[in-house]
């Protein structure tokens, strides 16, 4: 589902199958998990990584907990079932997602609670597989809409990993540059390697490569210099939150791409799945931004590239102001200024609308 | 000379002396090179970098050469003279120091035609530490002008190294930075890691941890948001190359931060030396960027990190434009817009005054 060349994630109702992305992006090995206490280590072991893929991917072990179950004791049953949505949920203590699709399995083992043990199992194993096929729909529609934004022959520069890899399909902001590239635009992406977890060169490289999209990889620091140049028409990427004011949280070195591109006049997009749109969030200034280890600076790898005692500042995300952004790309359609107005008028369309 | 802490080249007519940059930050090696082809081979294999420090280097090879010339036949003196500065030109064909040290080894040869050899000898002697002694000199009016343009308890962005490592003195950034310290700033500086060569956690953060100045590693694309969140007093770059017109050639990653400096209102500062000042390039248009190979992106040192086969572009420069640069600090007073009129003015202050 999530591309036509990998596979970051499938389930048959017997085993979850994954794509190590610890592996990546030197060998595609495939792990097979059969009980969901193998999809929690997996997990936690950031075989699987992204936050709508953690989703997935929790709501597929609960699954198959729930199949593999063999009484016929209902209670028994619920109680079986919440031990496992309390494993998953360990997994990854930060990512919204996972516990969106944990709420998810709860309400709908709530729901069949009339129902014999067996057909609630099948509810269970049908609801994740809607997690997951709802999840491609909105990747497609994103992309569908951003598409839309590009000129023929786009050149589009993008950060991190925003991709098959990180979704359970063609992902939001290479969603847009897939649907570009399959609609003939002749898409070409710049990817900046995106320091320091490298989630540039080690997944959207490879990734895009796999789609055989002609991609070109930039140290970040290389952004100003390409977008001065007019070799770039638009500024793709991602988000793991939207204020109610426009204002966008993302990877580390977003804020950059955003004041650079505003300054050279190219269009800068936020591909967003209305789930992270947060309208609880006033703006941008009540966002937490996740500190992370200094050794993802002073350390690649296992291999020390700073001296012994170097003190290293490592903000996960930075937030960009609203004014920075051209558009917000939804499954409902593009949010423009002013964002206030724009973004609950998204979120209230109907599915399927 | 270079600091109080570390030796990153020194002479003293017999042998010359350098700490070996290739095992920074881990080991503080010290070699020592008895003969202009030994000094060669270091220059080669990069145990000394920065353009002022491998002038410099390449001089103190020239005069051992020199010294240790044996005979007392004029004409052939000469010969073997010119024979080491032809193999310290072919040590690194960029750098541009390099040949205007070799030049003036050669100017000197020339001016003591009539002299004996073994005052002739002793006036190259001369001729290196002399163009070691004026770098130092340099770093030093440089730092006390830029140190001037700082407030008390200055915090500092930087970004690669131009400090002690890279000149014959304190540096010229981080000369300005030293200063300040010294003056009792209480100098915090953040140090941009500066991929992809890494000379930031490298090297900035080694030579400022020596001299126990407060410094922090970030990732390049982390200066968005610390120059956004008002941490920041200042951003003091060095520089490959200014045009007339101030526009400036530095490290890739430069133009992002003028920019993001630019934008947030932190005043942003380039240190050269009037050396570095060209007026025969009229704008930063006529600055051809070197591109280097996409291995610096695609593998960080011998290890992979992007996929078999990825593309890279791999510029080591970018321009940034003058209209973003707050002060060009040069041994002879700081440089303001307009910078055609101001550069020249710098360049013609007379040594001394």
């Amino acid at each position: 589902m999530s591309s036509s060349t990998f596979h970051t994630i499938t389930y048959d109702g017997k085993r979850v199958v994954m794509l190590d992305q610890t592996l990546l992006p030197h060998e595609e090995v495939y792990r097979v998990y059969t009980s969901p206490q193998a999809v929690a280590h997996a997990i936690r072991n950031m075989v699987i990584r992204g936050a709508p893929a953690i989703g997935i991917a929790a709501a597929y072990g609960i699954a198959l907990g729930a199949i593999q179950y063999s009484g016929d004791d209902s209670s028994d049953f619920e109680e079986f079932v919440e031990e496992i949505c309390e494993i998953m949920a360990v997994t990854r203590p930060t990512a919204v997602n996972l516990f969106w699709a944990i709420r998810r399995m709860r309400a709908r083992l709530a729901k069949s609670a009339d129902l014999p043990v067996a057909e609630r199992a099948r509810a269970l194993d049908q609801e994740a597989r809607c997690i997951h096929a709802e999840d491609a729909e909105i990747c497609e529609r994103i992309g569908a809409f951003g598409a839309a934004l590009l000129p023929p022959k786009a050149v589009v520069l993008t950060h991190c990993n925003t991709g098959a890899l990180a979704t359970g399909g063609i992902g939001t902001a290479l969603g847009v540059i897939r649907t570009a590239h399959r609609e003939g635009k002749m898409v070409r992406v710049y990817a900046d390697e995106t320091r320091p977890y490298l989630q540039g060169s080690r997944l959207t490289v490879w990734e895009l490569q796999k789609d055989r999209i002609d991609v070109t990889l930039i140290v970040d620091g290389a952004a100003g210099s390409l977008l001065k140049s007019h070799k770039v028409d638009a500024v793709i990427v991602g988000t793991d939150r939207v204020a109610a004011n426009g204002d966008v949280a993302n990877k580390i070195g977003t804020l950059s791409l955003a004041v650079l591109a505003n300054e050279f006049r190219v269009p800068f997009y936020v591909a967003a799945p209305t789930t992270t749109i947060d309208l609880e969030t006033m703006t941008g200034a009540d966002i937490v931004i996740e500190e992370r280890s200094p050794q993802e600076i002073t350390h690649i790898g296992d291999v020390a590239v700073a001296p012994d005692g170097a003190i290293a500042f490592n903000p996960a995300f930075d937030v960009t102001p609203a004014m920075y952004i051209s558009g917000i790309i939804t499954e409902n359609g593009v949010a423009t200024a002013p964002y206030d107005a724009s973004l609950p008028k998204v979120m209230s369309v109907e599915p399927g609308k």
